[in-house]
Order: structure tokens, then C-alpha cells, then sequence
């Protein structure tokens, strides 16, 4: 992204990397060694530290407490792939997939145990309000998972409904970890609400860009299988927005691809994607996605410090926003 | 156990059955509810209440934090059940089975959150102790978990580790509970140190206790089918004990009783009791409980406040300890 961006996400992975985690027994805690090191942007952390540095500098001060984010998206990411019952992540097996059910259950449980240990870098008279908004964005994510899997068996999702499951399964997490940012350096109520709303609509806008980069996404640059929500049946915004803007004909063709068995994977995406490119869902997708981003940086812009200090986290917004397409 | 005692145990329990834990969306709370509804004696909170009353008496500030450890062993057992494969807990079905496997690892993750929230009720002067003892208690609680689960495929099972097992899956909150108590009455350190050994021993002279009361307890009163343990080839002490002190021919048989398949329940039950009496399990075990009793009084003693004090916790351990044999 930059030099400096770089720099701090190298040593955000460094960290990371290093720390053991818990030796005895072994199964509990070696698959949280290796959720841990499967990678990842680790832009959460990132986003708290950016945001943090929008008051202050010294940024070693809150590495430790700002990892705790880092752990408890790793935590719900190892209990997530078991519910969803996903064979890979990050082009690996995942937990339960290398172990078992109960293995990734248990080392999940251990994982958000440690992300709370985390927390307890945060200087003690912050602890408190530390501490209640992390559990207040824990609880959020939660629901978000469970609307998310309840809608597996909804035939119909409006796009109300799919945006409040979005804001309480990805948003919530950004919009804490800008907020955790602004606790941390000790700002006003003020800017960490606004920088809560800006979290709130980036991650709004991030979900969007992850369902239009499945469909539209240059094949050459995406790491994932084109096509990959329409083949699972997936509800995403997409498919969503054409079925309230299609025609009868459209909703029934929709209707049959999505709940039809034994279908021919290459024709089922040809077909879908076809609807999309006549209803120009892309084009509808990225307008809310450009309001999203909109909205989000008049909250940063609202924030009174130089503009100086916020070119960095502009620049990671920017990134993740128009990645890969 | 007394009527001060009854009168403290109903106050708590009517906390906890007064708490909504959430609304929507519904699967995720709905499980919380039941659980915690579900009943049990509410010893964990109530050793918590009884060690603070050593010191101090405004009992009300601190029963909402204390409820955190009620709230974080109910989560175990509703995973402990997914891991196990329990239909039943407290005659009633497990939420696995009420609800699925998925409801109960996210509703779960969700009490966990909840126990945190609890331990905000923590005046803030003692949260980062509070929370530092809670996450090293929880750690500990999961590794006692995971080594449980490694000894099903296990032939055999020390004593030595079979105890270091359940000093970590029993023992470590039932020491946490107590020492909370003193936490919370900021008692010095000694005390604090003295209530979590005696919690300690008395965590591990209960789970003899279970141990001991699956196959001599009064049927009558004993709420559990008497033998589950042998019929599920559970490793308890009783079964090392005999695995150590039996001739080479004991040995030989319990391998097969505890390896068979498709054996007759009854008949097993019997022939390994046989066992058990010809080598007076019973009798070690009770030693074993008494001196353990014994190594815990001794640490209460050593708490340098009045007698008169002292006087709820012994009675409810004297219960815990002497109960339905």
C-alpha cells in the first residue's frame, strides 16, 4: 500500500508469528498456532493501529491489546468454518477439517480465552470501557452468524434483512477495531463514535466488494473460485438486489438456479450472471458501495485532526475498497 | 444446608433466572436461557459469596460479577455435551440435542461473552486481577477439557495424571470461586492464595466424590443410573485405583470389562464392583477424599478471621463432600 503501511503490517505479523500461545496440551493449542499463521491482511489490527495514530504515536504501546481483534476474528473464523462445515480457508484445511469438530470447538473456546488476555495490555483506568465495547461488538458478531445461517433456509431475504446480518457479522468488528483505535489514544466520545460509523460503512462496503468480487473479479487477480456464492446458493447482495429489481421471469429463473438440484455448476454462474449483467447489478452494487465509502470517510473527515494524519488510513480504505477489480 | 445458606442459594438463583441474556435473534439466546434455567445447585457462585463473607458482608455489590462463573460453567457444559455426545443434562435434553450442534457452539460462544460481561460488575480497581485470574482459570478449565477427551483412547491412565486432569477440568474454577470471593473482599494475597488451594483440594475431593457415589451410592437418592460410569467405560479414579492395586489376573479383567463389546450392562457392573470390593476402592477413595478435605480445611483454618465466619463455608462443604453416601 506504502512504506510505512507495509512496514506496520509486517510487524503486526511478526508479533503474531512469535508468540507461543500455550504449550500443554498440545491439541488444544496447536491449531491456534496454525489459524493464527495461515495468514491473513491482519487489517484489523492495522485499521486500530491507523486509527489510533490519527491522535497519537507510539504505537508500540498498544500492539499487544490491538492483537486481541486479530485472535478473536481468527476465533470466530475456526467456530465459523465448523457451522459452515468449509473445507478450506485460506487455501488450507481448516481446523476441524485437519483435526476434528471437537478440536477446533475447544481450541476456538481457548483462542477467545487468549483474546481477552489481550485485552489486559489496555492501560487498567481504560480496561473497563475496553472491555464492555469488545463484548458489545463479541455479542453483535454472534447474532450476525446466527441471522447469516438462518437465512440458509429462507427462500427470501429483503435487503434490509441482508444488510443488518452484514452490519452485525462484518461490520461490527471494523467499526470496534477504528473505535478500539480511538479508545486506546484516549480521544473524545466524539471521534470514537465517528470513527465507529466509519468502520460501520467501510465494512459495509468491504462485505459488497468480497460479493462482486465473486461474480466480477479479474480471474487472473482472485485467489477464489469465480462464481463460487451462486454454485453454494449463498445469499449475497447480488443476488438480493436482482431479485427485487427483476422482472416475474427473472425472480422464477432465480428462484429455480438457486434451489435447483444436480445442476451443471458452469451453466448455473453463465445463466445467473447473465440476469445480473442485464439488470447492471455491478453497476447498482458499486453505487452502494460508493455511498458506503461516502458516508464513511465524511465521519473521518469529520474528525478535528491535520489531514496529514489521516493519509494512511485513507490509503487502506482506498485499497480494500477498490482491490482486484 | 441452613437456612442462611438455603435463603443465599435461592437469592442467586433468582438472579439467574430473572436475566434476560438476549433477544434477538432468538437461536442464539433462547439456549442461554435454558440452560441456565435448567437448575443445579449454584455451588460455584455460592463458594464465591461464602469466601467474601469472610471478610465483608454487603453481599449485593458483588453477586452480578459473581454470576460470571455460573454463566462461564454453564457454556463448558454446553460444549463439553457437543464434544461428548451427551443427550441428557439435568434430566432434560442437552441444547446439541434440542436444538443442533451449530446453535449450541455459537450460543455458547455467546455465554462466554456474557461471563465477561459479568465481570464488569467488578468495581474497576480490581478488573485487571479479576479478568487475569478468570482467563488463567477459564485456560485451564479447556486444557482439562481437551486431556479428558486424549484419555477415551488412552489404555491406560496414571494416577498422577489422572489427577493433574481433573486439578484442571474441576478443581481450577471451584479454587477461582473461592479465591474471586477473597478477590473481590480485597483480602490480601495469602488469603487469596489460602482460599484457592482449598478450593483446589475440595475441587478435587468432589470429583472423587462423583467418582466414588456412579457405583455406591444409595440408589434412592442417587439421581443418576448407578454404574454409568463402568457401562461407558469412563476412566474415573476408582477404576486407576484398581488398575494399580489389582493382581495381574484384576488387570487382565478390567482390560476386558472396560474394552468388551456389546456386553451385557448389568453383568459388567457387577463383575467390575466385585473387583472394586475384593480391593477396597471404596475405602481408598474415601481416604483419598478425606485427606484431600483434610489439606483444604487446613488452608481455611489458616485464615486468620474469626471462627464464627468460617462457620457457611464449612457447612457447605461438609455437604458437598458427605452428600447422598
Amino acid at each position: 500500500m506504502n512504506e510505512r503501511i507495509d512496514a506496520l503490517v509486517a510487524s503486526i505479523d511478526e508479533r503474531i508469528r512469535k508468540k507461543s500461545y500455550g504449550e500443554q496440551p498440545l491439541e488444544l493449542y496447536e491449531p491456534i498456532r496454525y489459524i493464527m499463521n495461515l495468514g491473513g491482511k491482519r487489517i484489523r489490527p492495522l485499521l486500530a493501529i491507523l486509527a489510533y495514530r490519527l491522535f497519537k504515536d507510539d504505537v508500540d504501546d498498544i500492539i499487544e491489546p490491538v492483537l486481541a481483534i486479530e485472535m478473536f476474528h481468527n476465533f470466530t473464523l475456526m467456530h465459523d468454518d465448523i457451522m459452515d462445515n468449509a473445507p478450506i480457508r485460506r487455501g488450507f484445511p481448516t481446523v476441524h477439517e485437519k483435526w476434528n469438530s471437537n478440536t477446533a470447538i475447544l481450541s476456538g473456546d481457548a483462542m477467545m480465552i487468549k483474546a481477552y488476555d489481550q485485552l489486559l495490555g489496555v492501560k487498567p483506568s481504560l480496561l473497563p470501557t475496553a472491555i464492555k465495547e469488545f463484548n458489545e461488538c463479541a455479542l453483535k458478531v454472534c447474532e450476525g452468524q446466527q441471522l447469516d445461517m438462518n437465512f440458509e433456509s429462507l427462500t427470501a431475504v429483503s435487503e434490509e434483512q441482508y444488510l443488518h446480518m452484514i452490519s452485525l457479522k462484518t461490520a461490527a468488528l471494523i467499526g470496534f477495531s477504528l473505535k478500539f483505535g480511538g479508545i486506546l489514544a484516549e480521544s473524545g466520545p466524539a471521534e470514537c463514535q465517528a470513527l465507529q460509523e466509519f468502520g460501520h460503512y467501510m465494512g459495509l462496503g468491504f462485505q459488497l466488494t468480497d460479493d462482486l468480487l465473486d461474480v466480477y473479479a479479474d480471474k487472473n487477480k482472485f485467489g477464489k473460485q469465480v462464481g463460487g456464492d451462486i454454485i453454494s446458493n449463498k445469499k449475497t447482495y447480488l443476488l438480493i438486489k436482482a431479485q427485487e429489481c427483476g422482472s416475474q421471469g427473472d425472480k422464477e429463473a432465480l428462484r429455480r438456479w438457486f434451489s435447483g438440484k444436480n445442476l451443471d455448476a458452469k451453466e448455473k454462474v453463465a445463466e445467473v450472471v447473465k440476469i445480473y449483467d442485464r439488470l447492471d447489478i455491478k453497476g447498482l452494487t458499486e453505487k452502494a458501495i460508493g455511498a458506503y465509502f461516502e458516508n464513511g470517510l465524511a465521519r473521518l473527515d469529520a474528525i478535528p485532526v491535520p489531514e496529514e494524519r489521516k493519509k494512511d488510513l485513507k490509503r487502506v480504505v482506498e485499497y480494500l475498497i477498490y482491490r482486484e477489480k
